[in-house]
Formats: C-alpha cells, structure tokens, sequence
C-alpha cells in the first residue's frame, strides 16, 4: 500500500495550504495518508532553531505575501488571521486523540478552514467545539479525552518520533526515510509515495 | 519590456538549481533578465538573520538531500562540493564588473557550473580564470577590474538596494514591487514578470 505520513503543524501558516489540497491530491495519486499530529516547538528547540518568523522582519512580511499568492494560485480561500503566532497546542492534542477513530484528517482539515477563512483561533475552545460539531462528534467527551494524560503523554512521545525522521520544520512529509518539508514539496511527495510508498 | 531583477548570491545552494535553467526559462517566458550580483551576509546581518545552514544540522542534512533530489528532478548535473560554506565574494565582484559589459550572466552560469560539476571553488582565483577563459575574456585584466576601489564599493552599494526590496535570501527574483524568494518561486516570478513586468 502506497502511504506517506503527514506531519502537521497547527500554527505553521504553510501547513494550512497543504491541508487545504492534501485529501483530494492523495486521493488522486492513490496514496493513504498516515496523520501525524505533532507540536512542532520541542522538535526546534531540539535542533536549536529559534521561532522562523519573527514579528515585523523582512521574512515575516515576505511569508505573509507569499501566502497570500500561493492561496491565490492554488484557488484555496484566504483570509490573514488577526493574530500570530498562535497556541496550537489543544488543536494538535484533539487531533491525535482522532488518529485511532478516523476523523484526524477531517477535524484537521475543518480547524485549519475555520481558522483561516473565519478568524477562528485554530487551538481556541471555541474553534476546536465548531470544528467537532461540524464532524457530529461529542465536544465535550473529545475534549476531556484529548487533555487527559494519555492522550498528553501521546503527543510529548510525537516530538522524538519527528526529530528521529529529521523533521525541523511543517509541514513535512515521510515516505521510509524519506523526509520532504514545505507545501511546496507535496506534489514531490506524493510523486515519491506512489514510487517508493 | 517584461524584465526581472535577478538576485543571486554565488555561495547560495539553491541559487545553483535556477542559474542553470533561469536563461532558458526566461527566454521561453520573453523575460528580460537583469542580474543584480550581490553578497548576502551582510544582508542577513542586517536583518538579524545567522547563517541559514550550520554543519550537522537537520535543516542542512535536509537541505543537501533536497538540493540533490531536485537537481534530478529538474536534469540538472549535480555533484555535491567538498567544501561548504565557500568565500563567495570575489565571484560577486567579477559577476558586477561585467554587468556593463554584457557577460554578467554567461560568467555567472560557467561559474557555478564549475563549481556544481566540476568541484571548482566558485570564488577562487582559479574558478574565476576558468569561468572567464571560457567566455574568451580578459581574465587578468577583468580581475583587476573587479578588485578595484570602484568596484568593490558598487557592490557594497548593493547591500541597501537589496534590503531596499525586502531581500533576505537568495535566489530572489524582483519585479517592481513584488519579492519571489527561492528556486521553488522561480516559474511564479517569471510567470509575475509576463504579466505585470
């Protein structure tokens, strides 16, 4: 079977292109997709990379054009959030306590859309209940089983596994020991994942 | 005129993967080129910005895995250097001192070349001799030229033209207002160029 894993970041602006398009170009190439959700600070930490896109320098304004474009481009729905960085760190938890009942990449998918063409915060409460709801999942009984300590545990022991492929940065894709970093390397992935997955 | 500034620095991995296919894209595109040499450290200085790539780090590991693979993707000759980060600034003086004279770009393209395929230093004396013999140039005298007061400062100059433009990487390609960053945004600029150049 043909299979890439994926590994999101819900505050990295990139990832939120490759959310957007990765169901259906998957889909397409005929590969399954093994959803990571990890919390992508420890692993930087870890290699000693400080935060990519500081506030008010040059290559924070230049990702946020670039974004832009790269929406516009791809025809995906575009609306700058009023704040950033964000927490990310509740949506990543609800996100794994999904991987074992199937509906990681749906809420995934719904958090990031809300965050960014509703002005939800993606790791808010308020984001995370919307985008269950909107899968006709139980919020509340999600929630208390993604802040459980298992479930916590779960995403700590995410931040070895990410810093064993190599990953440094999100999205990153994982085919064998293959790693593939930026929206801008889905295509490739995939193209690899249908090879060698 | 459709016309694109071109922003390459000659110590710059990536900036190797769109100096051998920028010339043939252009042409294709109807794009006039306008080379901009320039030395980057002191630009990311600027900006607050260290090295992007430190020896033995996941984001380098990555980068020359990347480099490579795209390199076959794109059919472009490759064979990884022996020595990296290399001392890019005399390249950069010549490739400025031959603006002028129309070869800016012929002696950047056999430059790095020389470099990528031939295991050539891109800014020794000798890779310079050897990129300017092969455009049948004056090597000595053009070295002399490219190391003169004169010169050296048109080339500091281009420290605050590029900063100007929001440049904090290379290869950047600019068109008026608009900034592309990176090999991976070389057919958008183009594309840009065509239709608002």
């Amino acid at each position: 079977m043909r299979s890439m894993e994926v590994w999101i970041e819900f505050a990295s602006t990139y990832s939120y292109l490759s959310v957007s398009r990765i169901g259906q170009l998957a889909a397409r190439h005929g590969v399954t997709l093994d959803w990571q959700p990890f919390f992508l600070p420890p692993v930087r930490e870890h290699h000693g990379l400080g935060f990519p896109f500081p506030e008010a320098s040059a290559k924070t304004a230049y990702m946020w054009r670039d974004l832009e474009r790269r929406a516009l481009r791809l025809g995906i729905p575009y609306r700058r959030p009023a704040i950033y960085p964000v927490n990310s760190l509740p949506a990543a938890r609800v996100a794994l306590a999904g991987k074992g009942d199937g509906w990681c990449q749906r809420f995934t998918e719904e958090a990031f859309r809300l965050h960014w063409t509703e002005g939800r915060l993606i790791g808010s409460d308020d984001n995370m209940r919307a985008a269950l709801g909107a899968l006709q999942l139980d919020a509340e009984r999600i929630l208390q089983i993604a802040n459980a300590p298992q479930n916590k545990e779960a995403l700590k022991a995410q931040t070895p596994r990410a810093i064993e492929r190599g990953i440094f940065g999100a999205p990153s894709f994982v085919i064998g020991n293959e790693l593939f970093w930026g929206d801008d390397r889905l295509e490739e992935a995939l193209e690899w994942a249908v090879l060698h997955g």
